[in-house]
């Protein structure tokens, strides 16, 4: 690669600085068929806030039924304590933000449905259910001093629903700050977004009263759209971008398979844009070669290829 | 795949219309591998234009011994006549200019450098020497009654340059359209750009005197930006795009490769947003699955794999 790549060439309409919010070891490896070891999990979170991502989501309190990538959880949290990061977690219900912030975690993260379907899926409830379901635990959370975040699935279209309408993914955003969470990530899980479309929920999000300050999104690339959506997303004002070192998490080259967008595929824009982020491209791009070798997979991250010469 | 997705929600920001100028055929075909039978090639324009591309560039008259791939133009030619599409081919010089015109061509697209040093690689000239080149071609394609695109490749960053400075594009630029050229397509070969050098680079042709609409963008996806840069060329206001069926030419998966824009991932984002492009997405899908058959690859394009499922 030819020094000086990407030109630097500001727009004036973006952020200044932008925050990354790396989920590689949570969303990322629990997608991912290979089960990493606790030792490899741990370093994967110390080398990716050493490249300076400065919020790194580090394991799920998920029953291990559901999430066998992650059982480790109780294992790997004692592993962190020193990475100089914000370390959020998933929790499901009680028992996980007990178990989690006994672990002296400090931020945990809620999984809500825009849609009746996903939630019946995902989480066997309707939607109020589930919002139900999360009500005491994003109280107490906030009651121990724990940071609280809610995600938000299907928040563009549903496999099952189709296209979601806005104003239902705004009636549920709306419901998720009500029960106390600090922030929202707006998740595209099956990557049907375009730019219009973000630009038009965060507008609708807006006029109801959701400031920007308080809204991340979290896009996935299913249909090549990730990046172009999050260049929408910042134009609208979002500061807080939701990425993957590698692409972790749903292989693009399985079937309906639904990658998240690369860390590195964001970074690179980013660095072009002017935009800071403090992540040293070169350090982010090594830790994806290293954990690509233990998933014995390439990456699906286009800038990581290119830089790595990445053969599959 | 639900129906009704994407959700159409237009941007007022963009253009109504745009039209792709689809480079499958010849920018697709001639970077790779497999060599495909002249049949198949005529097939694949005449689906293209089923689909709804109104712009195919069909062929190549450089020399075979530069482009193997494409050195059966003089018997594809005559398969295309009915074809309901414009057909631009690319010459190199007087000699394949002849020839293209001796078959009917009625557009034709000549191919420079920004940078001195793809200049030499590509056509062992300087700048000057390439464009001292051009001009009789140009002349006499225009006294002919023929279309001229100029392609001007290394816009945004060259391998042996690295960053290619603005004023460097725009003079090499204005120097195409003085010898005639009706339309420039801007290349961003290696696939480098980010959004504000896009729109740094549109403005500052506009400033030395180029319309808009006299400007094509040709987005390669080596680093994941190609959706995202085109997105920022609309926003300017261009309404010409370049882009390959399923993403032909230059694999993703080799080294140092350098992949067109997939048209695929280009449609999905303009029917998100509205713009109108006259392609239905399941012809196309369709005839890319066909083309990557006989390749004997899976497509690159993010879009096709999720619409069709394909596997590796």
């Amino acid at each position: 690669m030819s020094t000086g790549l990407p030109m630097t060439v500001p727009d004036p309409s973006l952020p200044a600085r932008v925050r990354i919010h790396e989920v590689g070891p949570r969303d990322g490896l629990q997608n991912e068929k290979t089960v990493v070891p606790t030792e490899v999990k741990a370093e994967f979170v110390h080398r990716l806030a050493a490249a300076g991502l400065d919020t790194v989501e580090a394991t799920s309190f998920v029953h291990p039924k559901w999430v066998p990538q992650l059982a480790d959880a109780e294992q790997l949290m004692p592993m962190l304590g020193d990475v100089p990061a914000r370390l959020p977690v998933l929790v499901p219900n009680q028992r996980g933000l007990d178990r989690a912030l006994a672990l002296g975690a400090r931020e945990i993260a809620v999984f809500g449905s825009a849609t009746e379907a996903f939630a019946k899926a995902n989480l066997n409830r309707t939607v109020d259910e589930s919002l139900a379901m999360f009500a005491p635990v994003v109280a107490a959370a906030r009651e121990a001093g724990a940071r609280v975040r809610g995600y938000l699935s299907m928040c563009f279209g549903d496999p099952w629903e189709g296209a979601v309408p806005i104003e239902q993914t705004v009636r549920v955003s709306r419901r998720l700050f009500d029960l106390g969470c600090d922030e929202l990530s707006l998740g595209d899980t099956i990557g049907v977004a375009t730019p219009g479309h973000v630009t038009a929920l965060l507008t609708a999000l807006n006029e109801a009263g959701v400031p920007t300050g308080r809204l991340a999104v979290h896009f996935h690339d299913t249909y090549g759209q990730a990046l172009a959506n999050a260049l929408a997303a910042l134009r609208h004002g979002v500061t807080t971008v939701d990425a993957s070192a590698g692409g972790l998490g749903g292989c693009p080259y399985a079937k309906s398979a639904t990658g998240n967008l690369a860390t590195e595929d964001l970074v690179w824009m980013l660095n072009g844009l002017g935009v800071s982020t403090g992540v040293d491209l070169g350090l982010l791009t090594a830790t994806s070669v290293w954990m690509a070798g233990h998933l014995g997979r390439p990456s699906p991250s286009r800038t990581l290829r290119a830089l790595s010469h990445q053969e599959p």
